[in-house]
């Protein structure tokens, strides 16, 4: 396939080298830092090249072949590559972290060594409201007053359990058992490996403005400062078709379509057929479905049928 | 959570239970059947139940519940259920099924006993074209005339190889070496175990058009009619928001919005911007990118600003 | 392969259906209980013979087979058969528990919900000491009367963080924030799906001597009381070819070997290249793997020759 | 945890570097060559006293540990250290290969592509005998006469196969139907990248001694020039207490106790209660079980009990 298979030089990049080992300040007292990496653009460029075989050259360069690879959610050729982070987070952030069960991990044991002394503070203006549409959210912030006795109380918390702690270390506890409760604040660290397919599909999830802002925090420094740095082209093509992108669903294509003929009946009863526009005491009644595509329709700048 | 858990029967679904076992016939020889199965529409609802807490209940029944965790790509829930085929498949078939990593798999082997015998055989007006356009593709039909001759050649091949097996194995070779020269189309068996979730994005997949025509009519019994009679909601469901659904790029969804608002210089620019509209000798020069957008815009029955 | 495949029936295990649901208590208010399973011990055994063809029958019954499959750590037989457990668990033992990536799990939402109000309380006469040989283990239990006090202190603590979070609760801020304090001892429940293989493995670290007492419990539970009953030959054979088995190394092998010719001398040798017999002030200087060896040759009945 | 997390360079290991790209020759068209790597010896140190804290560093130096942990069978250190192959290899041996599911793939397309023309060729002297008591071995080699014309007629097949799919392709039939009666032995080409855990789970599968002879020309090309190469310390350890390791099981475990003991009779009425002993015709019934541990027996110098 390929003439000569030839002496190579590992792939490197610069730009990442430069921070490798360097920590990326995140929340008050965690980090993220670049432990090691291997593969850079053109190792996808060059797995996806097996596969097609020689004539993919002629049909695409190397950043065309990434976005196209990207466009149509290939994954085999994200896989080539691989990241290595020390983390140090807030244990209450790694559970949501650790979910993804596609990376592999050494994390600090709290059997086998104290547990780590610090504990993840909240400043008096960062407290969070929760939110009322999405239950599992937090929307604005509690006002700093109420705020600071909320930040007082949670230092005398923290203080309270480590005191706890300590003492049953000193009264000879085994560590297994002193820690169990440690609060869920307690900051953990962690080598964390994964390869870009997956790590994109962290990210996805994790920058989402769904997801909760301390893993937000971090999800956010790993694309944006180091991913970003590593396969430049990559993350072009991941912010322009998968972060940027839109899905649309086989009844929403269907009204759009009505829409774009300029036909608002036929757009009406396709949206009457999906149990969308059932009526309630004051208009229409809530309908998550039918509210999610508004809000793509004023993305579109497209006209709401039911709406006038 | 759950006030007091209880006794529970084990779900089952009779539709299925009806062609348990009984086989799917597939290609010439081929066939799929279901060996076993566990969870159902329910069990999805039950375990997503779990992470949403009581609140639930109240918003979603379970109909609506799975088309939320459909449409916005939850994956576990999904993973709760679980399905067991035997599949009897031609090796080259094979060869793409078993790229799919996230199934457990028990393959015939003829390390120990002797090949199956039984070749997939092509009728004469069965030969595909190659597609021009798409270079791993097929495209319409050859002359049936020339497919007789190639389909006898076929049948020639398949007696050749297989009467030097037997010679092999009656000189006393190993199975395990007298087997190299088996053709492709050698039939193979397996047992193969997949979830739900893994199983749906094996369907997305393989049920494509673009996915080759042989391992296409496995996805497809496998989608209308085992997961269509298993868990008829969720099969519902991912018509409407996976298979039926049109992904829109960052630049797609801009240059939309654009024509949403009659503003096709705006439009125009974007397309010029991504570099879609580089003149050519006759017409704008090929662009993949934008090739794919019209065909999106001509789905969407919206205008294409860059033709008249 | 078979020579006709014919209607099936959804193999069950009434011994396991008898506890469907059912919870099995663990620590103080923690349980496991059986959702659903998929496959029993014939299950592995039809997967097998898939691959092993006809000739399978004649050499095993189904119980040999199984002994076989189980003595040369074969795998993919094993992964046919599925396991659902719903659990209730403190945070801190699920943390061990989901490092386990081959699983599928949803576990409770404290930012969709409230925090289960429970946490894992330890009796006076429970709190263990830390062991000096081992770093991450335990070793006899502390003195009950200062165990009394140390439950006391665990009781306020516990008290005082409930009272912390419904506090926050209470002055509005979002669930996803007010749990950052909750203690590791908290309760959480998930479901939680896993394959007999990747099971076994589970068990096979987590009921081992060296694993926290805490997730010792769960794993003994779903051995003893679950698998057992569910595939009693799978059981059967694990505790005799994996729980109960012992591994020499190649160093160990040949100084046993030489033992069982009687030549002491060449023992020594070997263990002296091994760097195993070291002087130190005090006889042999600490060496971890001559200790495990001769941990080995009491179990085995067999002299110690570096010791007269 | 650590004081201060500093610069890091990334690890090289010069040894692999002088061999990046190079093909090891395998069978008689085959190669295997390097063409990245991530992380070295003590990349797996690193990620293990991230686990064990700062403890760890007195107990054990970087060679100890890394034998620590091979021996008592830690995983996730290992999987910190990753490596990226180019092989080309029969489809034949490809379909073992593949097994393996933890490896990232991207395979030579065929539908995309012409097939590569070439096949794995057998020379005269190379054919082999189906073994008797291993129904899925080799053993011994066929008479060379008889080779001679079986070579013949590979080659004649070959050449016939080639000359159908040629004709095929020349009447206009798509790639991905046209290939459909290669023959097994068709090389192909795939980058291929698994992490060291996994490596050496697939190392000690097909080094073994019962792997088919041409995949263990590949995973001993791995082991013995790139993994001896590339992490020195973590192959001695593997070789000491993977490759060359002995498990015993429950039952061998007391028979050999009872041997230790020089007690005779006990160890008959253990292999008697195992059902090893029962009378046949002519001698002890066969009984696999009972020969696995005879051979043991015979490798630690230790009486057979049951033979004078």
């Amino acid at each position: 396939m390929e003439a000569q298979p030839q002496k190579l030089l590992r792939p490197n990049v610069s730009a990442l080298d430069k921070i490798l080992g360097l920590p990326l300040k995140l929340l008050d007292d965690g980090f993220i830092r670049v432990v090691d990496y291997m593969g850079d653009d053109s190792a996808i460029v060059q797995a996806a090249r097996v596969s097609y075989g020689k004539g993919t050259k002629k049909v695409h360069d190397d950043r065309g072949l990434i976005r196209y690879l990207m466009r149509h959610r290939h994954t085999t050729p994200f896989e080539m590559c691989e990241l290595k982070l020390h983390v140090r987070i807030p244990m209450d952030a790694w559970r949501q972290y650790i979910r993804h069960r596609t990376a592999s991990v050494n994390e600090y044991s709290t059997r086998y060594s104290m547990a780590i002394d610090a504990t993840q503070k909240t400043a008096p203006v960062k407290w969070r409201h929760q939110a009322q549409g999405n239950r599992q959210g937090s929307a604005g912030l509690i006002d700093p007053a109420i705020g600071r006795e909320l930040s007082q109380k949670e230092v005398a918390l923290h203080e309270y359990a480590r005191a706890v702690y300590q003492e049953r270390l000193a009264a000879g506890v085994a560590r297994e058992q002193a820690r169990k409760d440690l609060p869920l604040s307690t900051y953990t660290e962690a080598y964390w490996k994964i390869d870009l397919h997956n790590l994109l599909h962290f990210l996805a999830l994790r920058m989402d403005i769904h997801a909760q802002e301390e893993i937000r925090a971090y999800a956010t420094a790993i694309g944006e400062q180091i991913v970003a740095r590593w396969v430049p082209m990559t993350w072009e093509a991941f912010q322009d078709y998968r972060l940027g992108s839109l899905q649309l669903s086989r009844i929403e294509m269907e009204i759009i379509s009505a829409i774009g003929q300029s036909n608002i009946p036929s757009a009406l009863k396709l949206a009457e057929a999906a149990g969308w526009l059932v009526a309630g005491p004051k208009g229409l009644k809530k309908n998550r479905e039918r509210q999610e595509m508004e809000t793509k329709l004023e993305q579109l700048n497209l006209q709401i049928p039911w709406t006038k």
